[in-house]
Formats: structure tokens, C-alpha cells, sequence
């Protein structure tokens, strides 16, 4: 995935697209990408979206549009300095806290035992 | 990041959420998560968004919705079955053909040569 | 409804907000707003998205982020002078036009007959 | 705009579509909308934003993703049963208690003095 970041910025670098690359534009563009497969998904039923990659064609456009919604992620963070598997750990980690396993013992229910 | 797609799985399942998790809800919560981060942003100057990461405030609220978009988009891509790193490479080499470089000798100039 | 629109407008003219309200950012923030809206339905099923205004709780929750959403597109289109009203209508006109009721003569046709 | 309202319910049920207009479905699809205008902004500077009327092929596209945007807002209060100028007076109301004038005298003011 690093070497995916480094040649979204090489790339977008190469062809002078930084000065357009703001926090604001790229957080912009990622909820447009992210609204573009909520478009293929907007009319179908629970039991039809399940079945979306049988189709080539939507196969192609889902996958298309995920590819988009990860590059400006990954540019997004690359622009802020964020690592965002690092934020996903520890994002993981505060929700195991926050919603413990029905029936389990739980971190909160130890310290309190 | 395969790691912390099986954590978001398993942290799924043991909380009996997968049938809540269709493809089409997936969708619509990372578009939820992708808004919010633009919320962030979204009164801000250009000027003002390259500096987000400087008040631990919004640098941590950043950092957290960016965790929460990566964690839809592993999700919905597990549901699925895609290979977003596959994903995103394959539509970096399209995106290097549909947009040369300006300047460089590009597949479309060798043709017309 | 332009009275509403009057009133949006001085309100966000009396707190010194005009500088904020770009095109940009009043769209942004127009889409913001609608993904609250998402948010409400995000895991419902098609059944209980339909009785949302059943609960009192919900029903104020949706009754308010639809208000959001009107304030928005309506301070936008005075920002830009859109009769938005008018752009309603020619775009049902369009429609009319490029949807026809199946079964009926259309003017495609017609102009085929 | 009642009219509209009803024009676009008419609409829906000649060709069938009521249906797919579940509540859930209407809010995806007002959000792809509303994604669609920001996508119109998403490279452009604030002061780029303010003149997009000014060329015609880019006031059509925004003053036809106001259409979008509108109609599926009244289809979405339609199916639910919400009046949405009243939703818009009322929310406008709660905000002029909420955020007070600047330099003025205001509710909260009065109770303290």
C-alpha cells in the first residue's frame, strides 16, 4: 500500500496536480468517489446488492469506483501525513472497547471483578 | 492491512452485525464516514486546511474519520470479495495511459508519428 | 418559499457568514446534510426505513435534516441566481420527454409512426 | 410547489417506480445528487466556485443537479408525509434562538439582564 501512495503522488507530481491536491479538495473528492458506488447500489434490493459482481459490468463498475475511493484516501492521508493502517489499528482498538461481545467478559468488566 | 480486515470481519461476526453488512448498506456508511470528513473541512479556506493537523483537536478527528472510511471500504470490499490493492493498482496503469505526462512522448504521439 | 430563501439570506448576512458561503462550500455543505439523512436509513431495512416517522425521536431527526437540506440548496441557489423552482420544472419536462409512460403513445413514437 | 410535488408523485407511480421509492432509497438517491453539484466544485478556487454561472455548459449542469437535488428531496417528504417549508420555518426559527446576532440583544440575554 506504501508503494501505491508513493506512485498516486508520483503520479499526480508528474502531471501538476498538487496546487489542486488541498486536504479540502481530496476529502471532497473521496465522499464524491464514495457517493458514486452508493449510485450503483441506490435502487437495488438487500438480496441484489449481495449479487452485485456477477455481472461483469457491475463487477467492473464496483471495483472501479472502490480503486477510486482508496487513491484519494491514500492521497488525502499522503498530503497530512497521516498513516492510516496506523489509524485503522487504533480506531479497532478503541470500538473493541467501546462495544464489547454480548455474553463475553469484557477489558471493562475484568477491571471492575 | 489483509490483518486488519480480518479483525474488522471477526469483530463483526462475534457482534452479530453481518446481516446488517450488505453491500448496499456498507456503501451508503462509507459515504456517511466519507461526509464527514469533508464536514471537517467544509468552512474552511484552502489555506486553512493544509493546517488541520496542527490543533491536536482536529488532527485527532482527522485521523479518526480517515480510520472509519478505511474500515467501511475493507468491509465492503470483504463482502464483495475484491482485492482493493489489485483494485487500485489495475486503475493506476489505466489512469497512466488515459492521462500522459504533458511533455513526454506519450502512446497516443508514438501512434501519430 | 422565497420567503424562507429572504430569510435565510439575512439571517447569514446578520452573522457576518457571506464570506462562507461559497458555491463550493454551500454545496459541500448541502451534501453533508443529506448524508445525515443516509445516516438515519444506513442500516434499516426498506421496511423500517418506511415507518421512520412512527417514533417521535426519528421523526424530528429526519424532520430536521430535510430542513437542513432545503436551507442549503435554498442559500445556494441565491448565492448563484437559480430560480430553483424553475429548475424543477424544465427538468420534469425533460423527463416527461425522456422517461415515457410505457404503453402510451410518446412523442418518439410518433414521430416513428 | 405543491405542484411540482404532485407532478413528480404522478410521475413515479405511471411508470412503476414507487417501489424502488422506499425512503432509504430516496435519501441514497438525494445524496448521489447533492455529490454530483459538489463534484461540479471539487478543483475549482472559492472565487473559480463563484463564477461557475457565467459559462453556459457549467450553469446548465448545476442548475440541472438543483433539479435533482429538489426532486428527490419532495419525493423523499412525499412518501413520509413531511412538510418541508414548515420543517425549514421551524428549524430557522430554532436557529435564530440558537445562534443570536452579534451585538444584540437576544433571548438569552434578556433572561440575565
Amino acid at each position: 500500500m506504501a508503494l501505491l501512495q508513493r506512485r498516486l503522488a508520483d503520479f499526480a507530481a508528474a502531471r501538476g496536480w498538487e496546487p489542486y491536491h488541498t486536504p479540502k479538495n481530496l476529502a471532497a473528492a473521496l465522499s464524491v468517489e464514495a457517493s458514486e458506488l452508493v449510485e450503483i447500489f441506490q435502487w437495488l434490493t438487500p438480496e441484489q446488492s449481495a449479487r452485485v459482481m456477477e455481472a461483469p459490468e457491475s463487477a467492473h463498475r464496483v471495483t472501479d469506483e472502490v480503486a477510486d475511493v482508496l487513491a484519494y484516501l491514500l492521497q488525502f492521508c499522503e498530503v497530512l501525513g497521516i498513516d492510516v493502517l496506523d489509524a485503522l489499528a487504533a480506531k479497532i482498538e478503541r470500538n473493541e472497547l467501546r462495544f464489547p461481545v454480548p455474553g463475553t467478559s469484557t477489558p471493562n468488566r475484568h477491571s471492575s471483578e
